[in-house]
């Protein structure tokens, strides 16, 4: 038996088609949950309708019944959060903006103009058609553009160009009262009013619904690079990780990981890690506009890993070659994925990533454990799983999740550097951001959605 | 006989100290102006308190009062905006940050920690001590660094890094309700509800009081030139500008200017503008870790100017000639400054600076004006002077201001990039974006600032 009101199908139906609202629960399963690890991910309420609206228009019509009827509105895009920000808690509507993925490229000016539900897969392939590119690459290309805009999304590439938040140009926001803002034109700079924006980039989905976006795209950077080099202790790592980053040398990516973590992601792909010797790894990847500046780099990076006792680097410019290391970098997550108590997406400042990893070798030794560390060392963004250690109890999981957070926390860091708050890291606001911060988002959040039909029982603590 | 309530001069006294409450209209007068041109700044309401406090706590007491009382509240930094944001414009209080002035570098995460008085400059100085460089530029640097966040201030330095939104990692604002918000952290990426500083940044003073930062810095690129590309043709120019930018090549400032336009400059410095051929000309300034990049660079400019049919590029490394030559380039606004009826600030998207400048060359003809075009090509920015031309009432001028606004929205463009709406063109905000940006952003302000204290008058427009 629903909690939902009778009427709100059929009103549902009226607003996007029968064939776009999707109420049996063999098809709904799909809508229910993202990429959270299976620990600390919330129970999806399964009393939902799923509405997949093809327009603007639509999305505001849909929000305007949801408002009516007061009931909550969990907006979907790819589902490849990690924090349970998609996953429906309230019975309610699912609203997947999987029909609205067009992209339109503007050569002419550098520009992609994209519906919220396109997939950043296709963002990509359409830009790479006009000899253009998107930088940044938040790791699933299953995402959703809308997706990466409402939850700022980072990823390996932020090193030169930035977090998505860099890119966004223009935005189409709904309203929770189904007003439709348009902020924002196709130029780099703009102070016209442009900061309501910022304020919907990152609100994971709070505030109001993304529908399409203005993305700068920048020309393709024809010579790229991918080095990986090895070390034979892992604070040899972080002090060439630093010294790179010291220098003023800035590579589209500077990668850590060791090769535990690296070699399970290989297997689980069926493919092999080429690199044999060392066991702790920098990866870093160039991309230039001159072929000879790549080679510049490329000497330069040999040269300082040689002087921080690197054992022998590796270097390729072959596009196959480029991508099987990026692959094996980027499924990390997934092979470690059904052990994976949470994934962690601890922040630091960039001076303190080599304690921080200090921080996370004590408290491995502490517990007898193994705490796979990886990530974006480049932006002081680095993920640790916490696992399902045998014979350790929920409690103990959580103390352990606890102990990095502190980690990080005693540097200066923050507990997410990309993932967001989402549903599972609500519990650490209340904590970590003041009251007024509270009260100001609470007061905003009042003033856009009265009702609070959007994302209910995210971001914010419960009052 | 003042407006003002009359206890309001002794408790700001008691908050602040007799020293820092300022009455006398003499010592009054340098409070009251901005750098907005003459032609279109507002007369200022010379019934005002000067109020200088030395703290956070002290400007939450000074807010307090104002909230108490309901009397305005002007916000001073350097008092080098361009749209009237700082002039008071009814009787009230104007708040000059000059007292918070500290600038604490931590060279160990490369960020600084900043007080919104403090000046650009000063935040340029110290960083340099420290072998650090803030590599945005805009423009002034006698700008406080709290104004620089409030407007989102941009430059000629925004190719590489960005304006200075890319460069915030923290932000404390003092509401006007007196409470105290502290966002972020000395992280480059941070999605721990961040988004709220975002709001404020670019909010040009009507949401909040910024009185301190985390602003971060990049290792000074060591090794620097200034390249001066000469052509015949203002198309050719914008040509070669053009590809450029299509190449992928980055660097960290590409400026357009005419001999007309830069002699002026120099002349009102007393220099001499050293390059004696061609009368239009690409800056372009670069900045790298590596010598052998920059060099590599040098020549990459020197092929595409040849194939642009430039005429012969001169280039520097020499510290003392860069810097003169980014002087005069920088002294372009003052040297016009006296005879100015406004300073436009149109930006367009990268495809379509060279229609743009056509655009403006129509104008130039039907009115048989000159129009002063300078700026930022690299970002799309290209400042356009309207002068007070003799025989042209002000009726005419405004004229043709909104023809050269005309040509940027006709290409996509905007009528700000960077310096914003302030006072002067709020009269544009209702034509140009809709009403639920309107509505949106006076709910915001409402929540945030019910009694209108900050900065009334500026941004939006009148009800």
């Amino acid at each position: 038996m629903s909690a939902l009101p009778r009427p709100i199908i059929n009103e549902l139906r009226a607003v996007v088609g029968d064939t776009w609202v999707v109420v049996e629960e063999k098809a709904i399963e799909r809508y229910l949950y993202d990429e959270t690890a299976y620990g600390v991910r919330p129970q999806p309420i399964k009393d939902v309708i799923v509405v997949k609206p093809g327009s603007t228009e639509e999305v505001a019509e849909v929000l305007r019944i949801a408002n009516k009827y007061k009931v909550p509105v969990y907006v979907r895009g790819g589902g490849t959060g990690l924090v349970g920000g998609a996953i429906p808690i309230k019975p309610g509507i699912v609203m997947s903006l999987e029909r609205m993925d067009k992209v339109i490229i503007d050569s002419e000016n550098m520009v992609a103009e994209v519906e919220a539900g396109a997939s950043f897969g296709k963002l990509l392939e359409e830009a790479d058609k006009h000899n253009l590119m998107f930088p940044a690459h938040p790791g699933d290309e299953g995402a959703s553009v809308g997706g990466l805009i409402a939850c700022n999304a980072g990823g390996s590439r932020a090193v030169k160009t930035g977090v998505v938040r860099s890119y966004v140009l223009g935005l189409e926001v709904v309203l929770p009262s189904g007003e439709v803002l348009k902020l924002g034109a196709k130029t780099i700079k703009n102070n016209f009013g442009y900061n309501l924006a910022h304020l919907f980039i990152g609100s994971e989905g709070i505030l109001g619904v993304i529908t399409r976006a203005y993305l700068r795209l920048y020309p393709k950077w024809g010579y790229t690079a991918t080095v990986i080099i090895p070390f034979d202790s892992r604070v040899k790592a972080f002090r060439a990780a630093k010294k790179l980053l010291f220098s003023g040398f800035i590579p589209l990516a500077l990668e850590y990981f060791d090769r535990r973590v690296i070699e399970t992601s290989a297997k689980y792909l069926g493919l092999q890690w080429p690199i044999k010797e060392g066991d702790y790894f920098l990866m870093i990847m160039l991309a230039e506009a001159l072929e000879d500046t790549l080679f510049l780099e490329l000497e330069y990076l040999d040269r300082v890993a040689r002087e921080e006792e690197s054992l022998e680097p590796f270097a390729t410019q072959r596009d196959d070659e480029q991508k099987t290391l990026l692959k094996i970098r980027s499924e990390i997550f997934s092979s470690l994925k059904s052990e994976t108590f949470d994934i962690l997406d601890t922040t630091v400042p960039l001076g303190n990533v080599d304690r921080f990893i200090e921080n996370i070798i004590d408290v491995e030794k502490r517990y007898g454990i193994w705490l796979p560390v990886y990530g974006h060392v480049g932006d002081g963004n680095v993920h640790v799983h916490v696992l399902n250690y045998q014979g350790f109890s929920r409690d103990q999981l959580e103390k352990i999740t606890e102990e990095v957070y502190n980690a990080a926390l005693m540097l200066g860091g923050v507990i997410t550097g990309e993932h967001g708050i989402g549903y599972i890291r609500r519990k650490y606001v209340k904590r970590l951001l003041g009251d007024t911060w509270i009260e100001t988002m609470r007061k905003l959040k009042a003033v856009l959605d009265p009702n609070n039909v959007l994302n209910p029982g995210k971001v914010l603590p419960e009052e």
